[in-house]
């Protein structure tokens, strides 16, 4: 998972492309960039950490011109190194380009090992580095026609931002496996994962990339863009995972709100996996709370913040060698122990993936005196890895992939547990937001033929 | 506001002060420190910043020994300068001593200017040290006569921690306005100004170090603990702002468990300023989500999420010159627009002191379109400075202190407002944690004579 | 200028290719980096400054290994960048491949763009990682081979180290333009620019690696070393202003020792311009000293430290704004009064390139009391660019390249100048080294067909 | 062994303490400081390392004002920890004031103990401390009138620069053991601890300040400043190190230049220790070279600089760890074989403490090739510790307390040694600048009744 966003002819364009990676700082936290340009040169910096961190106002001074494009990192495909982070920007016979990307290419390692064999010298481990070699390789003289000569050949999940001296592209793989977006701010044209970074700058929501759909926005006539489909239809297929955890709830996402989505699955839950004898719903916070919500409402048993969430996690944390205390979990979720002592409780999060801080959790609401624990999930067990960019373990390390539901249940440790089914999750998600999704992390049915 | 934390008799002392400081950086954010003593030297380390980002393994590596306190730091006397970080560690006839202090003294600039006259100087503009010098002009040869002496001279609020190379003392002043708790891990002795760094790191609460009580910790005797009564008597006037913002959640405070005050704070709220057209109510992240629960128990309203914080906000943050945007607030919080939209809205926060930020979320409520905004605070207005520890504005910048409460209306930018009455504060407060508070912000009641 | 040092089959191959960089620091201060290798994966480290601020205990610690190489960085092509410090390391179809350059390739720019239009992607805009592309195009399978077919395309001036999986290869142009070493220690093969970094390791010197040959250290036989001679013969050019300027005095560089050379050209500069009424030759320190000692032997002038050079340096320095004093060459240099003072003297320097230093050191001499001054340097006037590896500046902005001897003189505000001739220059280097010098800084021959 | 300059009128009073501070940068390189002030407030800026480094064009912004003192740190008493950094800023009864202190006080942990004892606290381990102290005890108004009733109860080496909100005091103890001097820039009144600090900004040289002499300079009349000799008059005691080693050649000192004097010490050590088969007369660089130069003038040697000194030693320097060779003096130095091979050469030092290096410098030489070794030492054996401030080691660690001069010879590794006599030194001494040195290091006739 990783952010992107680009803006064209504003006079602001890196301050304003820098806000709009705050707003996606939760889709990648390992380091940030920006590529600007004056229609002429490009102006680069990226490093490592959060955005607020990696960018000072000296730094978006230099990044000067009226066209930027932006990434924050999560690390998917290569190794988390300087050389890695985005937007990449290189330079070949097409002159100068720069690349923001979304997503997965399962084949790149196929297509780097023919490149190398012919000539050619990566500079990074990073998958999106084989769409800029076959842009260079491409013979094509238009930067937009390099780039359908290279997209076709690659396969995966791409949602792309390309700055060059002429234009901003925006491209959203036939899949549409991740979201890309684009709308207007004082009329100039912006382009975002989610629509939470348009809320922060005061921009206004347009519409969708649509899948397989390439915008073009050349600079000499900003408002006179272009809408290609270059490449092969596909049956849409885009992530429900991010619906059930990745996007911001604020954030409408594939046109529809995900908090509001969340309290569905949430209120789907309640009917599938009620917990009749509960006298108080918890969500684990930050990301249960919405379908604890919808929980709540649907169950009429009543909602609390039974555990407190504290906003003062540094990225390093020393834990003392010989304590017995599971100081981890604890630096970030307290229980609230006359909340819920002597309670029986329904415990609400989004989706459990290795299980162990899930098992924490339990241990810590037992200690703070909860009675009885029925621990429900917004989302089917996790049971298969994510080729198209999430980095979800491998399958031995998915609690689920293996264990029945009850083996989860006792080392999880709760009382009951309960999984919303997949075909809960996706009459929710199809009710509202249409057919047309990617669950292959919960049915393990890939949409690609290769899966890397 | 600051917090305190003190362990006794540990081989891990620095480890465990480290964590403790932790879970109370809510009560100060400017920096941190801890000194350390294995009986016979102390060693100290200070530093701007986050606990997370002062300490290190080496950092705490050196801190040796098995008696440590710690301080995290919010400016309340004394510009933010390094010499003010606490603990305060001074050499004086006395031998080393150390100091961890959360509150105010308000007589220490008489004093200060009256030991200059007899030759003293003083390193920093903290009014701690005043603490330091009348000891070690007292005369006297034990550091507990000392300290006994020196705080017999100034006024005001104090919950102490002093570290020598012989004992920890802790001591709160006879009003009792800061919090100040004991307990024990694994039989050492530990003190904190709330129980959830005893929840971290698995201490056992035990009970409040009273209002105007010493306790004496020897180190060669460290279970032979001493309690004194050596001050005159005060009526105790624990500070009631404590339970509305400043402590954590899941921390007990003055005997009482914080969240379920708030929530009752909420219902009594509920009940005193009804808002019966509304149809969903929503807190102001953090601060207002217990006290909405409550609101929305008691008025049958259902409770959501329709503001969302984030978690991402670095400490500097650059904004475009040009922006006609409140990025600032909008950083931290956004409206989720279609949980709200068209809606009459119950709005919670637990306080309001200059109105500012109030303002910024009501605009941006109706943006995300409210139909109609029902304010509700969960305490009194604010209409007076604090003394006593807390950092509130002066009388000038309060809101509340000069304006009639439709002009607050006005400026706020609601519908309708509503604030807890003092009465109704009260008596939530002293139902659940007995009588005895201040309540001098709300009603200018100041329990000392002068005031500074 | 830059400086290259290597070393195959030693324990401690990173520490002491460290130390080798140290003593070459003169060479090129602008950053320092080493690669290493296990004979498997290759460990790397760049960084600007100075070779003691970029390598710490904990980075060559993790670059592991028995063989290295390194670089000291003088910029030459290329921007001062990041990506343009050395040893360059690329992964191509031959395995990865890790290059220390010393010289500079004239044709690089025409190469660049032929590639750039096959789809070569260029990640620096450095002349060297020209040689890794053509080796990546060569076609063949030896890393040998790929750098024979590569040099052969290239022209201009390199002495190199190339560092692969499997050998460190060593080799210097046909011209022969900049030094290249070879010696052992305690068996192990050892590579420099200069001797005195064999004197620091205690490394024994051999030889210099031939004009046009190439010597390759497998590393699974390290001491079954092969010497090729694969390129055109051509005349040996080395760099006379090595000698003059470049080197340390210390060292052995084209077999001869540098201050026995340099005091040789002050003799020979006593001879051709003498100074008969002078009272006392001063050297300007440190690169005048050697030559002044050869003038005040030759001539029977006392010599002596009239003008004392400080220590302290730093990178930056700050000016008050409103100073009508030349502080920046005086925070270096300061003229001894009284050795001077009313005195006929002659100042002793290298060379003169701008002539502005040279005008403040005049100015300096004349108020502390100089009554007359032969400025006499020991090389020709430097009237031509250097296109072989050396940072002159361009004609225009050389003095000497347009003014006559006596504009000069009264430009730098001396009573007489006098310049070491051309021929004299040879005949001193040519009588110690032997023929075969590139004089063209001095001269305008280069020994190249074209020049950049 | 530290460095003081003050400046008073002058509108870039910070910018031209940092240049002052600058040139005094041999004299202290632990770390610096500046405090400066408008009359009103004082501005402070400390910090370890090079004053280049301490000091940013923002810092230095910072520091306001029309006065300034400033300090660099070699450390004599008290650990070197940030507290210890001068000028000590501290405030008392009688406002604020800052010191800057080269010399070192015996007394003072006498007068630390008893102050105390009365309840006085201190901050630093630093001895000019006390001075503070003794000030705000005096009971005194004026701050001139505080100081000399402190200094009356100090005894040892003290040159003193004092600033408060109305005056800048220059003093000098009454046996004159560290420099002072005086002299103005445009008008406006400048201190400093050499004159090399004058010739860098272009200040005017007027005077030493006297031994006992105390200058006031107040700011409401800057040229009416006031000269006092309030203690009682001792026999004068100037520090005869500070030729033969501490201060900078080009500086005049005590009224004499130090280049010329150091010469004259090593024309006098020619004469009294002849090396008449020597060939070639080397220094050990830099501290040796003018005595080297004088040594070759009476011989009739002639001088050469076979021995190299780099001049980029870092602070800091990874040793590999199986290394056989002693890489730190090579680090800094090394030998020009070609120059001494086989030849019988005098080697000259300014001054012989420990011995290590020395033997160090005795096998490299060796190891070059040099036949034969005459050391010779401008300076008698040092046998006595100082307690006036210079940072020499406990007599146990002086080579020359203990051994004969034969056992040192053998320690060293030279064929013969020769140091200057006592009597040698005293006679060139007073020669050229009158009676009245210390010489206790040499001597042990130390001139004050305690000695620490």
């Amino acid at each position: 998972m990783c952010a992107i966003f680009g803006i064209v002819d504003h006079h602001e364009a890196s301050s304003l492309c820098y806000l709009g990676l705050h707003s996606l700082q939760h889709r990648g936290q390992e380091g940030a960039g920006i590529v600007s340009t004056d229609g002429s040169e490009p102006f680069a910096y990226r490093k490592k950490g959060h955005v607020s961190e990696v960018f000072s106002s000296g730094t978006l001074h230099r990044l000067k011109g009226t066209a930027a494009i932006g990434h924050t990192r999560y690390s998917t495909t290569g190794a988390n190194t300087m050389a890695n982070l985005q937007p990449l920007l290189m330079k070949s016979g097409l002159g100068w380009v720069a690349v923001s990307h979304n997503g997965n290419l399962i084949n790149a390692p196929t297509i780097t090992a023919n490149l190398e064999k012919q000539g050619s010298i990566f500079q990074s481990t990073n998958d999106t580095e084989v769409i800029i070699h076959l842009m260079a390789r491409s013979g094509q003289q238009e930067i937009s026609e390099a780039l359908i000569h290279a997209l076709k050949l690659v396969e995966g999940a791409y949602s792309l931002l390309v700055l060059s001296r002429e234009s901003l592209i925006a491209v959203r793989d036939p899949y549409g496996f991740r979201p890309l977006i684009t709308g207007t701010l004082n009329g100039s044209r912006v382009f975002a994962s989610e629509s939470c970074a348009f809320d922060l700058i005061g921009a206004k929501y347009e519409r969708e990339i649509e899948p397989g759909e390439m915008m073009i926005v050349p600079f000499n006539r900003p408002k006179g863009l272009k809408s290609l489909f270059p490449f092969e239809k596909k049956e849409r297929k885009r992530c429900v995972f991010e619906y059930i955890y990745l996007a911001r709830p604020d954030s409408l996402l594939f046109g529809e709100n995900v908090h509001e989505m969340r309290k569905a699955l949430g209120r789907k839950l309640a009917k599938e996996q009620p917990a009749p004898d509960a006298e108080v719903v918890l969500p684990v916070p930050d990301s249960g709370v919405a379908a604890a919500i919808g929980f709540a409402e649907e169950s009429k048993i009543p909602f609390d913040m039974g555990i407190i969430r504290s906003h003062y996690i540094g990225r390093t944390f020393i834990e003392p060698r010989q304590s017995t205390r599971d100081v981890g979990v604890r630096l970030k979720l307290n229980a609230v122990g006359p909340t819920l002592k002597n309670k029986s409780i329904v415990v609400v999060d989004d989706s459990v993936v290795r299980g162990t801080t899930s098992r924490k959790i339990m241990k810590m609401l037992r200690e703070a005196g909860a009675r009885k624990i029925h621990f429900r999930v917004s989302a089917p067990p996790t049971t298969h890895s994510c080729f198209y960019g999430i980095d979800t373990p491998t399958r031995q390390e998915l609690l689920a992939s293996s264990s029945a539901i009850e083996a989860v249940r006792q080392f999880i440790g709760c009382d009951t547990i309960g999984y919303l089914s997949l075909e809960g999750l996706m009459e929710v998600a199809e009710n509202k937001a249409g057919k047309g999704f990617c669950h292959a992390c919960f049915s393990g049915k890939y949409p690609t033929e290769s899966t890397g």
